[in-house]
């Protein structure tokens, strides 16, 4: 399973993925599902990936041979012709792969979720659909995950605001929906890469690395709990009709 | 979609459930998922119903039918001999109906959450599967859930202890599950019903049905919300690796 996390707000966005792989249970090892295509001062571009590893390298390599000759998200003019770029390469390794895929009882699964920016544009976040076709967050809808996205889900809707919250607080809210979907699928797992992009900046100034057992990482599932605990000793009881029956 | 949710601690027992249901998305309406099976001072059952409305209601009917003449719940012995009496009940009506079912392309579908004691025994909670087979909640799986379980997870598992947890922080706790969930899947809703049932008791003394509107329930999201939001902005800052590039 995967778990990758995108926040947009209008200082700009906050990413995050975990490094869980799987191909059943008893072959799990460690991935990088965070990528970074960047022309520092001009575009920078960050891509979380889920579903089969083989098809989203492809998906990645064929992006990435275009980004060397200057073509595909090297040249897309907004976010929108960037998704579009990789919703059409998602598409051509469904025509080479999926009919094999199928053949074999599997099915053609691989998410992208974008985040960054184009010179002359604003910073976006979108999510490509195995079919190819993008999806934005937008004001009312800051966020975007995919892979298991649910046990993360909770903290966000409660919490993030397109307006108000800040970098800083985004930050904090993608390492407390990373711990909590952690913490109840065992098929998510570290290292989790977190990275920052401030609107205007054309390159990711800020990333981290987090390791299973970063200490950071474990003050903040450590504090969290201890916020919530706190939290509901404070509500006041729950009142009930009196004895029933 | 439904939402149920059993909470077993050291005291006693709290369960929860929602009220929607439907057959389709057009086709939504209100049905109470909780029924209660009850010989004050002798044995108390409370039982939770996920899975298709008209397989639960066979189950329930001819479950009250033994419990008239004395047999089925009315005479098992222990909390463990009650869900199997559930369990073989569920087995029936899977004979009856199971095969019509499939035929048309729909499973059969129905989990139930039973909790409650019979005198002479501990309290106990237990979920039973479509395939009539019972599991047992316990000191380390304090909480059992059906249907849309995820969403309303991650605040079970950083809260709740079967030695710590007092009822009335268990009630808390299960309400703000429910909120959670509602809140990020509009199958789930209102009323819902909280029933607290306190070990040794054999009733259940305490119960409650909250509307969509009941002024208790929105001042638990609003409570939450500010709760988690204000711990967000005392938790300090992620520390990041400066710039990369």
């Amino acid at each position: 399973m995967t778990y990758c996390l995108g926040i947009m707000t209008r200082e700009g966005l906050v990413l995050g993925s975990d490094s869980r792989t799987n191909a059943g249970h008893d072959d799990a090892t460690v991935c990088r599902k965070m990528h970074r295509f960047e022309t520092p001062g001009e575009r920078s571009f960050v891509l979380l990936c889920s579903g089969s590893l083989s098809l989203s390298q492809s998906v990645l390599t064929l992006l990435d041979r275009d980004y060397q000759r200057g073509t595909g998200l090297a040249a897309a003019g907004t976010m929108y012709d960037a998704a579009r770029v990789i919703g059409e390469q998602i598409r051509h390794v469904s025509a080479v792969d999926r009919e094999a895929l199928e053949r074999d009882g599997h099915r053609y699964n691989v998410h992208v979720i974008l985040g960054g920016q184009v010179r002359g544009g604003a910073h976006g976040l979108y999510l490509v659909y195995p079919q190819g076709n993008p999806l934005s967050a937008g004001e009312d809808a800051p966020y975007l995950q995919i892979g298991e996205s649910k046990y993360g889900r909770p903290i966000l809707d409660r919490g993030v605001r397109y307006d108000d919250t800040t970098l800083e607080e985004a930050a904090k809210y993608a390492l407390i929906s990373f711990d909590s979907t952690m913490r109840s699928n065992v098929t998510v797992g570290p290292p989790i890469d977190l990275a920052v992009y401030v609107a205007g900046e054309y390159r990711v100034s800020r990333h981290r690395r987090f390791g299973a057992h970063d200490p950071d990482l474990t003050a903040v599932r450590v504090q969290w709990e201890q916020t919530l605990r706190k939290g509901v000793q404070e509500m006041p009881a729950v009142r009930f009709d009196g004895v029933s029956g």
